[in-house]
């Protein structure tokens, strides 16, 4: 057989933890705090039938819904990104500099395509979103991570290894990031755009969770402090619409978003066409504040049974982080809990049945870091079954850490 | 900034080919030869409309409507693309073996993903689909033509080529081809596949005209006749379902479909899932029979439009060909006349425009070859503005002809 192209060795180890990740989720008894989907209530199912049954009439968006489009995606469309999510944020584009996407992740893909060249450095978050870091090692780039913490990525060592791998790429996830929560301080916001300028480095802003904030004061994008067009920002419809939709939206300036459409040309034409117009008329008829109001009380209580329970249930000497928006937290736990380990019987074990993310995918360094973390998702799971859940597996890590304290003391 | 990667270079010339493919058709006083779409009369909107109401319900489909799906694709729609459109063609498969696109040109970007590293040789039909070798150049693979002729790429010469060249792939669109309209022979889609198998390359069968037949036998795709797992099956739901979907499928053997699979999830995730499920259900209630007749009988119509007016407008000497099905026609002029050089005047000159696609860029070769030669789409404009459009650049042609017969003379 023909060999397989490189890359595909490259991927390989990224490519086997995503295809566990959502494996793990098909037995319908599991509480599975596993995935990013948001709750089935907050889908506007009747509100998109709705519409659906507007346009899709050959007098009004029919034929246009199911022709060929423009592969920067259905002008109104655009339009309502730039007017009611780009521009209330502090950020001036134009339709010129903003394209739709097939979901959010297409953003990285496509990046890559523009930038990355194999040995290629991409400074990244620790620990940083593992789908994302599929999507490099296919493009064969050697991700570095940048010290973080409870403010986001550090930018003095940000700066330092600036200095020292002359990257292409920096790569962030700067408010409740996917895995941690964690959002990316004002000062450090600026601090990257200025990085960015000043050494010449593209910045990769992927932000899909910015818009569900349960608390706290909105931060404005790292783009809105782009002086120089180093910052190409990307976002998601999967949780602010639908996840099913697969819309995502990229903005950045001329000379890098001529070359973004060329390679977006070369994946897969344009996006779908129909899911697009429903998206655009979703936010021109108004739907979308009230579904706004409706996604975050919805999630913020499950945030709050998740945080709860957390404190309640899991071993003494537990970190958490207490995200104000988003859909994840990240539990630390106490050392010498394996959670990479743990997840089989987790999600197996008949007294548990709870799916987790264990934390070592989500670090490029590779060592082992991140053994005793997990990323916890309180999306998708109603209250009560979060408490239920956490509680279960909080026994369980209880179980274990008896058993380790056993094996030290004997 | 951050320099660009180097595929942007290598894919630089298809691209602006590309551009300037859709750039063109957007004055609506043009008829345009260019695209190719289908009649738009046949796009099913009443029918996608009614199954939407159906299927956006809390109690049916309209939760999995919008939420994250499997990376393969829809269940259901694999399994009626295997029984209701691969089974009835002499090809065995299974879902596990049948995977969901975002369009079919999407096929082109993951097998490039799996197997192509930079330098590796793609064998080719001359000419050949431009949309597919702007993704070839952007994986910098070299696409090397291959000796084709009325019935398809010549076997002889493609057993020389894959001795002398060692390719990755062989690229063919076997039935109704882009741009040609040509056919390959039943002969040469069984020795495509010895071929494939006896020198151990992979071939990526890419075959979405195949179902809009007019006249003529039905040949089997090269698949059926694959022993051994090296050939990949590619199509597209755009011709005989709708563009603006953007829905495809493959079909390949496990050990290529696990490594798919992978650079699927790595590009975005999985396909949207609102228009496979009404994909799925177009044919699941039994619209497709009916549809598919309109389809070829509308088409047809077209065809013969289109051949008649070319026959009777175009300068003597110009040969064309006959195809049996599909949206597309391939005329070679009388040399000296340029088809690159006369397309600007063409869609321009108010006398005119017309629009068509120039021959050359659908050749690998970068000679100057084709570019007597010109596609033209008769899927997307009605009978007498066929006729109309034809005259109108015939006499265009014709003219010009005149003035290189003059030049000679002089």
């Amino acid at each position: 057989m023909s060999k397989f192209a490189s890359r595909m060795k490259s991927m390989e180890k990224s490519a086997a933890v995503i295809r566990n990740l959502f494996g793990a989720m098909n037995d319908p008894e599991v509480i599975s705090f596993g995935g990013g989907a948001i709750a089935k209530e907050c889908l506007p199912v009747e509100t998109i039938r709705e519409i659906t049954q507007d346009i899709l009439q050959r007098d009004t968006r029919g034929v246009e819904a199911l022709s060929y489009g423009p592969v920067m995606g259905v002008r109104d469309l655009r339009e309502v990104v730039i007017s009611d999510l780009i521009e209330p944020k502090g950020v001036m584009t134009t339709v010129e500099n903003t394209m739709i996407l097939a979901g959010g992740l297409e953003a990285m893909n496509l990046m890559c395509q523009v930038f990355i060249d194999p040995g290629d450095v991409i400074l990244v978050e620790s620990p940083t979103f593992v789908h994302s870091v599929e999507i490099f090692d296919m493009f064969q780039a050697k991700c570095i991570a940048v010290e973080t913490d409870e403010n986001g990525m550090n930018m003095d060592d940000l700066e330092e290894k600036i200095k020292k791998y002359n990257p292409k790429m920096i790569y962030l996830i700067p408010t409740f990031q996917n895995p941690t929560g964690i959002t990316l301080s004002l000062e450090r916001r600026k601090r990257a755009a200025l990085l960015a300028s000043q050494y010449d480095v593209v910045v990769l802003e992927d932000d899909p969770y910015r818009d569900i904030r349960y608390n706290g004061v909105e931060l404005p994008p790292v783009k809105a402090f782009d002086a120089t067009g180093h910052v190409v920002m990307a976002n998601s419809f999967s949780k602010i619409f639908s996840p099913g939709s697969r819309l995502g939206y990229l903005v950045a300036d001329e000379t890098i978003m001529e070359k973004l459409a060329d390679a977006k040309s070369a994946t897969n034409s344009h996006t779908a066409i129909l899911p697009q117009i429903i998206c655009a008329e979703f936010f021109k008829r108004g739907h979308y504040p009230e579904h706004h109001r409706k996604l975050c009380s919805v999630h913020k209580v499950r945030r709050d049974a998740m945080l709860e329970s957390i404190d309640r249930y899991f071993p003494m000497g537990t970190k958490r982080t207490s995200p104000d928006g988003g859909l994840f937290t990240w539990a630390e736990l106490p050392q010498g809990l394996n959670t990479t380990k743990m997840l089989t019987e987790a999600s197996t074990n008949p007294e548990v049945k709870v799916a987790y993310v264990a934390g070592e995918g989500f670090f490029t360094q590779g060592n082992g870091k991140g053994n005793n973390c997990m990323r916890l998702s309180f999306g998708a799971v109603p209250p009560e079954k979060i408490r239920e859940g956490i509680e279960k597996l909080g026994n369980l890590l209880r179980q274990y850490e008896g058993k380790y304290s056993m094996k030290v003391g004997s």
